[in-house]
């Protein structure tokens, strides 16, 4: 079975491994006050071209969006994001079980638009009804579409417009540097907070919160504690994310899963099949004949996506920074085979 | 600066990283819908003599209380602990977070006693008040006291007549096990659900949860994503929890830290000093005077505990697997130059 | 000014009054333990027909939901209401704030319909996401219209095929059953849990929350004691609905209502207007010129509803027990001077 | 029955009763925005001496409490109270519903001490326990003592130099006031919020929240609403206190209660009984042998507070507004028999 399932499939990049191991033993204070998560923020800190950020260092994505959400917002304040976006659906209620609504808004090719935001401000008049406060967006989108400079921008402004937090989630926010998207220094410049994720780019687990606004700061530690998101040994993500932003290594990991993804993409159109959408980044969502679909499913692992009509499925495949190149040229030629 | 300071300073037994190098690029189901966290059950579920036992492995101890606790109990419902619990001192009011008060006891020997749990039900007498519907209890207790056979079978009891779930928190339940305290046979037969503690005894981070009652089995998973406790990469979770449980290891690592820890307490006995308790496990709380403290405090790591008077220091020393002997033997060097 | 604001601008019935000064200085047990609560729990039950049911009296809506919603669903569960369901829109996010979600569903003509209900159910397939545990509807909707018999029967099965609990929002269930929707003992044999509302009906405050489903029952008092909402002095309530529930006075004070929504519609539908829907309950949404809606403004008090069009504007009317119908005639006269 | 159970079992003072039916018909705008509303806030501005003062009107105590503290409060925040607090004990987790900790002191007489406060906080060192952040008192305490004026400043002074806000519950306030404890206008300058009892002085039922620190001002009515607290009739609260901040009424209408309750303290002491405490206020709490509780229950209704010792009961004896002096005096009369 050739796995194109998802992107957190493998363990973590050699260089992590030996970094583990080559600091196993040394001895560090617990809960990320050590020297290496000082050195991994620094690092961060530099690559965003903010100084002054504030860095924290957690497990997994949602345990990140929900401490992040529930510490910046007041109780009857809520978050703004695509009705696909991952804190809608696929966090089991996460945000809501701190007290938060999700306002869900129409998406366009995965993204939220400054048009829906000021729709949902407009639809929350008074105090009858939820506050909006902050816009949540994925840095790439749940479909593998990816936010333009200019788009983020334009979502920026409308924030600035409506007093609102501009928050990103960016558990593939690596795909989306490697394939040209807006920089480090742009989030950095843009956003309230964000967040760089590692488990789906060569870490075995770990995301880095980068908090902008200084009103988000204070006291964000007690929010990771009592949300259950304090790592005793948090210096195993400061090694991790040491390793990850060794020279431009974040970016040449994700570009490797973009170069497959895209190869993917090429031989897939070249047989003649189309896509859910224009995806440039890790995800491909090719629409195939649901006999094809079928037969694939005997040597590849795959996600359902969708049923665009009653003979087509559209499927989702995932490359990640260790697919081989032959996993890419064995789908093709068995799709090729199929599609003769 | 040869640490005492607590049983997380290192990473983890050299078997889980080869293991970790072994299955880096295996390929793997995400959320711990993999064969090695089935495997890590399988081994668990043996070890305790409960082939029907749920588990469920979490990454850290704070997380599994407060996700278990709130899986449990119905909003209105109480857990019970003593005053020095963890989840009423230590978890940043994580309880409180998901909605449910802490009751807090009196504690004998940092334990919770059945007259206390009888009087703290007494007390809550109707819809007015919370309804106490747990006992929560540490295994070792926060100050490295053991309880008993006969007293776990005591609060079992209370727990039968009066209705109340029985959780047992093992974050140092391995130090418990290897000073010869109730065994997981013993709790596999008296808990309503229990955590097997494994950050703090050999892997990089785990707690393997143990749902022994059928009514609180359904749709845990469910509670571990809402509370962002779900891994991506779950089998790392699995492959450590396989090392552990290899042969006699989990009781063997922390066999270790407790002779290490009763050489510590009869060296510093030897030296005529008393203890703030009697502990048998491996955290010793010896009573020194406040100079010998400060010198100590130069070339040793360790925590404060409390000022029994205005001339002594109460302090905390913890072994761990990977503690050496020769820091015990400069321990112990050190302190026989100060008391001269 | 004339108002057709809502159907809360009244104090209550004139009954309700005298009931509540001849038993002022009674002397009655605290938090609804009282001898007229108990009494109003057996006129309810019998209007029911269903002498197995909880009955429990609380302050208001918002109050009702929230502590019957938090009360019947374990954390991960969530709610299905239509997208314009007062859970959604207008109780800023009270279900939330208890942690779970609500599933907002298309409605049609302001009703959940079954085929939305599976669609949603549908949609969330595993533990990455809530589970869908209940429906929420209100009788009558948001904008007037109301459920049939056989389509709250269709929903009845459709929550039996999905293991869904079936809750019903009264607040304006005395004007549904002034125009002949579903009875009260249909309501009894159909919901899990219900209200019958008294605030919009003829008293000072109120509401009747009836549990049927026997597993939603044990503790209740506990949630609405802990949600703030049980009233010192309860048997406040207990004298209102005792009231209401007097021969069949909760039906006829709706019945005026009705009679005086529906001379309304007939009128202004006489002089060419449509309406957002057609509603033969209390709420009346016609659409009108823009001009002529300002014009009106100046006389009358009404909410503003929606624009359908760049010229016009869909406005509310609402009648209660208490409107006189001089109001009405003054209305449509004044709207046929502004049409002419 | 003669009761003496509590202060809220009679209805309301004759003068509301009027005022509801004068005012039943008017028709008013809904949820608090009604010119009574607006008049009752000003009256208790007026009272207060601070006419920057916010004033909220609800219904009730719990309802109160937890909405502005949950309000007031970061998620990580914590209340500390008198472990005899009503918080700590009888609001069903209310507090800790909302998410927030209630730290419990050792009590004084009822009353929470600096010296209690200032340990409570520094034993809160760092991000692994909640953050202090709120002081909570009740004027007069669980058991009629009363807070002097240089008790309530000192408390103010802790409060200053740890950086909490100091909050204090009114419920029995009018009593306190009577009894010649710090004024209204004391509680302006000294509270950063409180609130000015109405349910057990004379109202059907009422609470007034006054919020002082503007910090916390902010809106506050999305958390009323949120948390099912606004009254949709709200005038009606309005309507209340303009008649209890009539003139002294609102004084005057408590010290008859303390009156009486003085009248029952010195019987009883005449008798030779002793109490619990030394309450100037409308709780008395004497202690009786157990034969003479039981006798006196055949005929007299009041709680059971404690046992002193195996032969004595310590019972609560409360008196309202509406106490007639009669049943004092025949209290005493059967006291005076049973004790021969």
């Amino acid at each position: 079975m050739i796995r194109f399932t998802n992107d957190y499939s493998e363990g973590c990049h050699p260089s992590i491994l030996e970094a583990l191991a080559a600091t196993n033993t040394e001895g560090n204070p617990g809960y990320s006050m050590d020297p290496h998560s000082a050195h991994a923020h620094e690092l961060i800190r530099a690559a965003i071209g903010r100084p002054d950020a504030d860095v924290h260092l957690l497990v997994g994505g949602t345990q990140t969006n929900a401490t992040a959400i529930a510490a910046f917002l007041r109780p009857y304040e809520a978050v703004i994001a695509a009705v696909s976006g991952h804190i809608c659906v696929h966090e089991t209620g996460a945000i809501e079980a701190t007290g938060h609504k999700c306002i869900a808004c129409p998406a366009e090719n995965g993204k939220l638009t400054p048009a829906a935001v000021r729709a949902a401000c407009a639809a929350h008049t008074d105090e009858h009804m939820v506050r909006p406060r902050m816009i949540y967006v994925s840095q790439t989108t749940e479909i593998g579409t990816l936010y333009t400079l200019a788009e983020l921008e334009a979502l920026r402004a409308v924030c600035d417009e409506l007093g609102l937090y501009f928050y990103l989630d960016g558990a593939r926010l690596s795909s989306g540097l490697a394939a040209g998207g807006p920089s480090l220094t742009d989030l950095g410049r843009l956003c309230d907070a964000f967040y760089i994720g590692g488990t789906k780019n060569g870490a075995l687990f770990g995301e880095a919160l980068v908090i902008l606004n200084p009103a988000l700061k204070p006291d964000f530690r007690y929010n990771i504690k009592q949300r259950g998101g304090m790592l005793a040994k948090g210096w195993l993500l400061g090694v991790q994310f040491e390793q990850l932003f060794q020279g431009n290594r974040y970016v040449e990991l994700a570009a490797h899963a973009n170069a497959l993804a895209l190869k993917l993409k090429e031989g897939i159109a070249a047989l003649g099949y189309t896509f859910l959408c224009d995806s440039v980044t890790n995800q491909q969502f090719p629409i195939l004949p649901d006999g094809v679909v079928a037969a694939l499913g005997q040597d590849f692992g795959f996600e359902f996506n969708c049923k665009p009509d009653a003979a087509h499925t559209c499927i989702r495949l995932v490359t990640s920074w260790a697919t081989p190149e032959e996993n890419v040229d064995a789908f093709l030629k068995a799709l090729a085979a199929l599609t003769k």
